[in-house]
């Protein structure tokens, strides 16, 4: 197979990119740095999806082995790990040279292993994490999150930033880093969604609609967030001073909402769970600290 | 026992208040209604918390019963439901005539009950909810939540926004509405602090700090106060369209958390519980939907 050579990686000119994967997420990646006048390669299993992309002027590679050839600097965006070996093991020594970002999500241990495995191919590595929709691709909404080396970081981080021109972070060294965060921020949503949707169905058996407590809940979570920059250096400290909102207070008006829950026929593990975790720290010792001494329970197995 | 009588309640000149009970709440409740010149009785089981308002010019009631008379508007903030009640029932027609504001933190059981044992003693009777600390109590970042009788609420606005200025919210004549919204944005509040220090725990395993993660993790935060309100729509439709991002994904993710905690040592049972209810919403035939169809999971018993 002829494998066309790389277009050289300049500091002047944009680097050209090669984008592998382009499912909903892949393809708001390429067309941001189409847009953004890089040299675009892409590559899909199923070939349509290039369709739109070439119409803008991105090159259709015919094979992986062509997308990798095609670019110093190779992102990868498919469904998961299992899919990143698939299209990349049979590739052996073609990686050698490349810079490979993968920001298909997975698990530090993943990425940790994916940094050996290129190091073994002769690769370059950089794990990374979308914290987007598609949409927010390339506007200032959106957060990409790398780890790996700082010097490889350092070198294409003006492409990247194309991606995410407010928020792209380099996390350490450590590639694992990149995963460890994605999957804690993950949390916050899913931790957000729980309550309000839990919020939705106890306040809809008084006739309360979801679109009339949004206002609110958004505007609760907007306050908490400056909640969590409070806890922080609780946490690092290891010292949780309680004032007036003491674990016990706390847990006093998560039996409320479990009550509540219970009387109106809601499900109620949730607050039952709240409760559990507060009912451990206190059994501790820690009814009159604060909320950050829960992160003493979340430590342990 | 002489009981004085109480100053008119006018439009023009502040309402006179009574603020019964002077905890740290209590006492930023007071502080800012004579603040904003309302005359201000105030009255707590060990008088001398009252010292500091009395300097700066309230005036101390010697009994609940000169308090409840000295003020149309009587506000009550105490440690739960059996102190409201140890206050207030032995005052039996004393109450008659007064408006009753009762910020005291309960269910809406309670504040039912409240409502209807008011009535019985011929008070007018608002249950509400604080969704601040006492230092932004007359700021504007000070949410206060009301519920019962609308004229009721339109009588005392003007004088129970000197609490709120940009927050003062009457959520409908169902006086147990403000403690149900009360709980529910308390649950966001549990839910954004436990998955944070779940994420702290996490990420202290690779060495990172508290302090490190916190920016991100606020950024997250205020994200998905943007998710709640797009998902509320769903919710009131019943209809939970997943574009990329279906209950399958998140649940593989979750499945991913869950194996980190573990992997590192650090309790899984949030990312557990997280995956349960994802897991009964797609044997409910979810796969395909977004997240907002776990409200379902959350409506059963």
């Amino acid at each position: 197979m002829s494998v066309p050579s790389a277009p050289p990686h300049s500091s002047t000119a944009p680097t050209a990119v090669t984008v592998l994967g382009l499912g909903r997420m892949g393809s708001a990646l390429a067309a941001a740095f189409l847009a953004a006048g890089h040299p675009t390669t892409v590559w899909n299993r199923s070939p349509g999806k290039a369709d739109e992309l070439v119409a803008r002027g991105a090159r259709r590679a015919g094979s992986v082995a062509e997308a990798v050839a095609a670019a110093p600097l190779v992102v990868v965006c498919v469904a998961d790990d299992p899919a990143v070996h698939q299209l990349l093991d049979p590739l052996g020594d073609a990686l050698a040279g490349r810079t490979l970002v993968n920001l298909t999500t997975g698990t530090s241990a993943q990425a940790r292993a994916n940094a050996a495995w290129a190091k073994e191919r002769g690769a370059a590595f950089l794990d990374g994490a979308i914290m987007a929709v598609p949409e927010d691709i390339a506007t200032d909404d959106a957060v990409l999150l790398y780890s790996g080396p700082r010097a490889l970081f350092d070198e294409f981080e003006e492409t990247l930033r194309v991606l995410s021109p407010a928020g792209t972070t380099h996390l350490g060294e450590d590639a694992g880093l990149a995963a460890l965060h994605d999957l804690s921020l993950l949390a916050l949503m899913w931790g957000v969604l729980n309550s309000f949707l839990h919020g939705a169905a106890l306040l809809g058996t008084a006739g309360v609609r979801a679109e009339t407590f949004a206002p609110l809940a958004s505007r609760m979570v907007k306050v908490v967030a400056g909640y969590v920059t409070a806890a922080a250096p609780e946490v690092d400290a290891g010292s949780y001073p309680g004032g007036d909102a003491t674990l016990t207070v706390h847990l006093e008006a998560m039996r409320h909402l479990a009550e509540e829950s219970e009387a109106l026929g809601v499900n109620a593990e949730l607050p039952r769970f709240f409760q559990l975790l507060a009912d451990r720290a206190i059994a501790d010792g820690h009814a009159g600290s604060g909320y950050s001494a829960l992160v003493e329970q979340f430590r342990k197995p």
